[in-house]
């Protein structure tokens, strides 16, 4: 996953670098786990589909993005039901932190919707959402989804449109949305 | 369900008229089954997320709307992981027809998302497509879902429109879309 952003160099340090480091990786992490790049040499960060969420660490990290306080036993079975939920994590060998969240939900096949993008305001401007919305695309990919949907705020359309997301309505389809 | 569609009358025949009835439609519809309210007093139209769907009828009806083609081993697994799948059948006591369907997929809790909303073109004008929104958005209710979502074409914008349906983007929201 080495890859330039602009002129910014992606840092991939030599985190996983031999066996031993790397069962011990996949022994915190998960199989699934891989390295996330960014412009940031200070820090370690992996990605992890298996790494147990703690709900009040979560919790803090989407309130630190400005995500309104939803009921901890709700957003347990949320989680439980989504299709992928991915953890960004600051690698540390023993108390590595949350900085990001995604989840997708959707029919595992033909669609999948993204929701709850957050990257912790401390870690932004390395680098790390770009990443985060390439591994979610490229592990919905590996299922074989063929189309995938967002809803984003206002705020952050411009980081959207610049990966290749196409805003709607443009014509082919309209977004609806019902509170009920 | 008695309700008045603008100036016509809403048609809910006396089919579920005894006990000895109500229970031959569980028996063929579910538990969960209602009757759907039409301008059409022709038919009786039932609602059943129970009742199995044939695969190939689904086609035929996702088709007569225009759906492209799509394969049936994906849509089977994609109906699987859906978290309601609504089949509206014309009655008969042998031989019921599906003539409308939807599904949804989401987290079961926060977020819903409607999708392959149908009404097989003969049954158009009878207020059905009207009639299944309304029983999708009760039973999405029921289960506590705050935010349902759907993606319209272009020609039939109005209808959501005029059910309340909100457009987006609208300054709170922005809708995007990824074909992978």
């Amino acid at each position: 996953m080495i890859r330039k952003l602009g002129k910014n160099k992606i840092n991939v340090s030599n985190l996983v670098r031999n066996r031993y480091q790397n069962e011990n990786l996949e022994k915190m992490y998960g199989l699934n786990a891989s390295q996330c790049g960014s412009n940031n040499d200070q820090f370690d960060f992996m990605f992890s589909q298996e790494r147990p969420l703690d709900l009040i660490e979560l919790e803090q990290l989407l309130q630190s993005v400005g995500w309104s306080r939803r009921p901890m036993r709700r957003v347990k079975k949320a989680l439980d039901n989504s299709l992928l939920k991915v953890g960004l994590w600051q690698h540390d060998p023993k108390f590595p932190r949350l900085v990001g969240f995604a989840r997708c939900t959707g029919d595992g096949v033909l669609h999948a919707t993204v929701w709850d993008v957050a990257i912790h305001p401390v870690y932004q401007g390395f680098g790390l959402g770009k990443e985060l919305m390439f591994y979610i695309l490229r592990s919905l990919k590996r299922k074989g989804i063929e189309r995938v949907y967002l809803f984003a705020d206002p705020g952050v359309v411009a980081f959207y449109k610049r990966q290749g997301w196409q805003l709607e309505p443009k014509g082919s389809k309209c977004a609806f949305w019902y509170s009920s």
